[in-house]
C-alpha cells in the first residue's frame, strides 16, 4: 500500500484551523474515492518535551501509488487538494510513503 | 489512541541506513510492550514532484499517552531509542499525536 502523509504546520489561528478542518476538510477528504484508511492526529507534543514541528498529520492510504494518484486526479481529489490553502495558514508538507 | 510518529530525514549512506533499519531496528521496536500498531514507510516523493523532506517514516501506536510513555520507559523502548543515534545520520524528528 502507500500512503499521502500530509503534515500541517502550526497555524496562525488555531481554533478557526480545527474549526475548518473538522467541519469542511475532513468532510471533503471523505468523498475521495478508493481511500482504504484514514487517520488525523492532533499533535501533543514530543517524547523529550521539545517544540513540536507540526500541529496536525494526516494519513490517506491507497492499494498502490497508481490508485492514489487516480484519485486525487478526481473532482474530489482535486477540490480537496484545493482547499488545504484556504486554512494552512501554518503550510502543509506533503509526501508518499510506501508501507 | 495516540501514536509515536518517527520522521527520518535522508540519511548519508541509505543502504547501510535500510540495513541497519530493518535487520537491526525493526525487531528491535517489535520487542517494545503494548504497541497496537507498528507500521514503517519508505517515501517514495511528493505529490507535486518535488523533493520529500523525509526519508522514512515510522509509526508506533498505543492505547494512551500513558501506555506509550510507559512502553518507551522499560528497557526494550530504551533500547529501540537509544539505537536511533547509530543510524540516523540524518536526523530523525518525533513527535506524539492523539488519534
Amino acid at each position: 500500500m502507500v500512503k499521502l502523509v500530509v503534515l500541517y504546520g502550526s497555524p496562525d489561528d488555531p481554533a478557526a484551523f480545527d474549526e475548518h478542518y473538522n467541519s469542511t476538510h475532513v468532510p471533503l477528504a471523505q468523498k475521495i474515492p478508493n481511500v482504504r484508511r484514514f487517520e488525523a492526529g492532533k499533535v501533543l507534543g514530543t517524547p523529550d518535551g521539545g517544540s513540536p514541528p507540526f500541529y496536525l498529520m494526516a494519513e490517506l492510504w491507497f492499494d498502490s501509488a497508481e490508485e492514489l494518484a487516480s484519485a486525487m486526479g478526481t473532482p474530489e481529489g482535486q477540490e480537496t487538494a484545493g482547499d488545504v490553502a484556504s486554512f494552512a495558514t501554518g503550510g502543509a508538507t506533503m509526501m508518499i510513503a510506501e508501507v
